[in-house]
């Protein structure tokens, strides 16, 4: 972790006052992590842009296991792709439904292929994308 | 305009250094805009959340003007909300496609119907509503 | 414009229905026309990935024309980008703020590019791009 | 399950080609799924717009394990309300960071505030909710 630098930031009362309320709202006690949440997420998703940039991003999948080979199959792309994919959660949502999350680490382009080849297995319900940060680099 | 605020940000230094970067490359000189602006944009964001919250927005449409009645039903919606549509410009992108941005002022329900009628009409390519502000009170 | 294709589509009665549902309450009369606006938007997104694609986009501005030297700002940036910029809209929405349209034609990088330069200027209260395509091959 | 409906949709062979091209690229097999999976992704996000709809959702979260009392607080949050998270995945990215992902299940607005109180927590560097269903009743 570097230093920590304090800077000065001129804001409009209004704008300021309107600002405090909102992360109040979402729950921030203090106003610097806020400033700090909004440049991550902005750095976070410059990364992204960038193909061979490395990402982690996590898959969520909800399907129903009842699919006739669809969790064979799962498990099939998922050892295709197993360097990538650091961990798996998956949660039996009832009797018929399961949620699976991937967490993938690579580049962009590869993590979004992942994505992309597990989304659009046939039986899968709902399938997202989240991109996020290894954290390395983004104290 | 309200009087202006000098606030103190705590950033650790090599996270200040990357949003710098990504600023300059967006266009920027001042680092406190840069700031002001993530804020005014969640501010934004939320306003449109509220489907009561007087907000300005654009509707961007794409068409065909050789489909048979469409410029005619696309009117006809514009005028059932005449008073809340401020202005229209008109683009002739070729010798087929038109675009046509709408700016539409209300409540926040009321300018996402309107969109919803114009972009849902057959013929319509491409639609989109974007959100913005009338800038009162966003200093 | 080409042949129309007709095609068959499975779909579970139950998703059907909800489907019919969801299009209805956002005004279409035409299930066909709502199948097609999913495939069309999900082509003009990917378009705007590759940054050399010809594209077509809007930019919305709302700013108060009190700010020092800012719309001679913003008309001196407009015309660097003249040859790309197709058209603008002025609305003037009260005492102080100004709503300005831009429609702008181009590689979707250079479209990018103009758009950062424009929100990013001093004074610019909100900005944004929408993306949006030329029409042409897009039936 | 119900039963299975046949539509018929017709649409413009050009824009059909262009369909095919993409989905193919993102790895589906069959066209009727990728239709499926349009509307089911439509269906989903209307579903997060109702504060009262009972949705499913995760909330990923990437911090540093070394903040003091980080671990401690984010848990405590977790215990708050452990009768919406349904289980959790814990990622040990690098020797600094950890990457968690949760399963929420619960009413929009309720889901909505967890994901807030975790991300807005001081040491979080990264934090994004993904909105996904339980899958019931989406066939």
């Amino acid at each position: 972790m570097s230093e920590l630098s304090r800077i000065g930031v001129a804001i409009d009362s209004d704008l300021l006052g309107k600002f405090d309320e909102l992360i109040e709202k979402r729950g921030y006690t203090n106003r610097s992590e806020a400033f700090r949440d909004l440049i991550r997420d902005r750095l976070v998703h410059q990364d992204w842009e960038s193909p061979d940039r490395q990402v982690v991003g996590t898959v969520t999948l909800v399907y129903d296991h009842h699919v006739r080979m669809l969790s064979e199959k799962l498990t099939d792309l998922q050892h295709d792709f197993h360097r990538s994919i650091l961990s798996t959660l998956h949660v039996h949502l009832d009797h018929d439904n399961c949620l699976e999350v991937l967490v993938v680490r690579g580049k962009a382009a590869v993590v979004k292929k992942i994505s992309d080849a597990l989304i659009s297995t046939k039986g899968v319900k709902h399938g997202q994308l989240t991109i996020t940060t290894s954290g390395a680099g983004l104290a």
